[in-house]
């Protein structure tokens, strides 16, 4: 029998609501975990015991329900929280405290979700590491920006963490930790409360141990009843997508790819092959600028008074490169990207999801937490959905994910597919 | 000769670059004014002098140079700043005090800007009205939200301020204060620190007295070096709008446009009849809905804590339309949107330059900061941007302005179209 903190977000919710348990004796059970474990994971940022059990027990005196009710959440410590310093990962801002919650924490505790504390961010969720660990293997990194938010959701500490995404900042430690993490189609779920880094790229992430959990915490962050997950759905109509990095992708998780679109295909569903017009290639570029260009403005107030406590890699790389890019050059690749972006309209259309890559193999020894952008910066750029299956194991048993991606708004579908898919390559 | 307070911002800078003048007598003649306006105007949410006079002072010493040296702005009171407080229009944040200045701030600094204070916003930028009231006639609105951005530029108590646009916020007090307003192309200057209203229509604006001034502050906040507007410019293609809702627009003012369409056809420009497809009348429900939907989301965290201090107008109006409507329906509302953007592409790319009414005809008398949404949601939703010029008088001598609109990413052509067609209309 699973430990209360081992409970998905849905089986949470289903154990309180029949009584079982409560939100209280949920929060001590994640928090005897955390207490065993986050020494060596070092997944929080911010975590105060009294204020968990506290929120915990208020909702159990209430006797509230809701779609939420009792489930424990992360927060990536770039989204502000009215009662928890918010940090954005950087010495600037130690002991930040926001007045208001972001949209994002507000509608979780109105749904019932009992705030857990603050997840490690890497610095601006920009490329220098936090002090996270894999929670499967200390040697090697969690993956970032949203590193906190992966490991406390891979090592069991809590059901549910929010995360954001600008490159690949759900997606890549969703796949080095061995959970499920979803970017929604760019602009559904709001992003008040939450530090810019590129706007016309940022999204919300969620990092979840079962599709159920996923869609459950999109409809909260939506701030819509929640419906369940289609069940009874045919075999889905899949595109194959191998994209022109594909030969960047180590060849062992090239055959794990190509084993499931096999599996998949015997198991009923329609998989055929789809190649993307060569346009696509100028993308990294693209994603490169356009992001440079806006994170560069997005932090002038840091870069004008607080320089020095900016780290040297990002000052000197991204932040540099922003600032030396033209306007000119910044709306040319956004012509680009919106030129691909209608490109991939019919091609999409014909699928119900495409499969691809989630990354190129396991998460690496090392700290640096935001390897091969590459890999990630295709889809985000797209604005397309996308959610990261933990289905594979690569070296030394380590995760690997296979990521599925659907058309705009077609996040439901992605769920019912995502499960079927799920189903056929786990099961 | 003008007193410093009535130059515009580039003259402003040109004054003190060539010695004739400091930061700090510009600072000192803005004060002075408003000291002897602002019982009747009531502008300014927030004004200190003494800081004021400091920030002159330290740019004077410094010897520094900037786009915008000694520039007094304003700045709307939905816009985080690091030294003044900043309230959102409303109890809830009484005196909240952000950390960091918001993007556009820090850019405006900068650049050598002297930030001159918060103006006042309507409540969370939305339609319960402020305290200020017309500059030009104290009976009358100012319009809102950017209500003490339009009245403080049209008050001569600053040369620039920064408002924001979710339907008509910037265009309206424009037209109302008899000043230039700019709306930009929608997603390019940065929002970050700034209050979501709904963030897929949301804008920062421009409010300045000239049009040079405005090219010039754009590109302070696009965060890149100034180009002037450019001058030896053909006599433009004009698209003269007159949309679903020209009925509506006072006979007064309908005789002016036409008669400046007129105007500028014998002045030499290309002018003619543009029509829109019936789809664009559907826009009102879907600007309503798609604002509601996301204000809604927006604004849990007041929702859920400090429900009782939200005014009943916007708490039991577009609150709970916005919490009312489904998502599908929200979906619905963006894709027509994007349609009506499809469909207006082709139309926009025959012209430099659409004419539309800016307002109905002059301020009304009476506290609705926020007449008329109809005549200012549609160009919004279209994420064009759109310049605002003071051309016309009505009723009692008040100001009504006229309407550029480009095609998106083609702010640089319109200023350089309005400034011909404002030469056309006032000399």
């Amino acid at each position: 029998m699973k430990r209360l903190n081992e409970l998905t977000a849905t089986e949470t919710v289903a154990t309180i609501v029949a009584g079982k348990t409560t939100c209280e004796a949920v929060a001590r059970a994640c928090l005897d975990h955390i207490a065993g474990r986050e020494p060596q994971v070092q997944a929080w940022q911010y975590l105060n015991s009294e204020q968990v059990i506290a929120q915990a027990r208020a909702l159990d005196k209430s006797g509230r329900r809701g779609p939420l009710i009792g489930v424990p959440f992360g927060v990536k410590d770039i989204i502000d929280t009215c009662d928890m310093p918010t940090e954005y990962g950087t010495v600037i801002h130690k002991g930040h405290q926001p007045k208001r919650d972001a949209a994002c924490v507000a509608l979780s505790r109105k749904a019932g979700g009992v705030l857990m504390g603050k997840t490690v961010t890497t610095e601006f969720a920009n490329v220098t590491p936090g002090k996270t660990r894999n929670p499967l293997d200390p040697d090697r990194t969690p993956g970032g920006s949203s590193s906190g938010s992966g490991a406390a959701v891979g090592d069991f500490m809590v059901p549910l963490a929010i995360g954001t995404q600008t490159t690949g900042s759900t997606t890549r430690p969703a796949s080095f930790c061995g959970v499920f993490g979803y970017r929604p189609t760019w602009g559904d779920l709001r992003t008040t409360g939450v530090m810019e880094a590129s706007g016309s790229l940022d999204t919300l992430g969620i990092l979840a141990r079962s599709v159920e959990d996923v869609a459950l915490y999109r409809d909260v962050l939506l701030g819509v009843a929640p419906e369940p997950v289609a069940s009874d759905i045919p075999a889905p109509r899949i595109g194959f997508c191998r994209p022109y990095f594909w030969p960047r992708i180590e060849p062992a998780t090239q055959n794990l790819l190509e084993g499931a679109a096999q599996r998949l295909a015997h198991a009923g569903a329609r998989v055929e092959e789809v190649k993307l017009p060569a346009d696509y290639e100028q993308l990294e570029t693209a994603h490169r600028l356009i992001s440079g260009f806006e994170m560069a403005r997005n932090l002038t107030w840091e870069l004008e008074n607080h320089r020095a406590s900016i780290s040297e890699k990002f000052r000197e790389g991204r932040l540099k490169d922003g600032l030396a890019c033209t306007y000119e050059t910044y709306c040319e690749m956004r012509d680009l990207v919106a030129r691909c972006r209608r490109m991939l309209e019919p091609v999409i259309a014909k699928y119900d999801v495409l499969l691809a890559p989630s990354a190129p193999g396991v998460a690496p020894v090392g700290p640096d937490p935001v390897p091969h952008p590459w890999v990630y910066m295709m889809w985000t750029t797209m604005h397309v959905p996308s959610l990261t299956l933990p289905v594979f194991k690569g070296q030394n048993g380590m995760p690997i994910g296979a990521q599925l991606i659907a058309k705009w708004n077609d996040d439901r579908r992605l769920f019912a597919v995502s499960r079927w898919v799920y189903q056929q390559l786990i099961i």
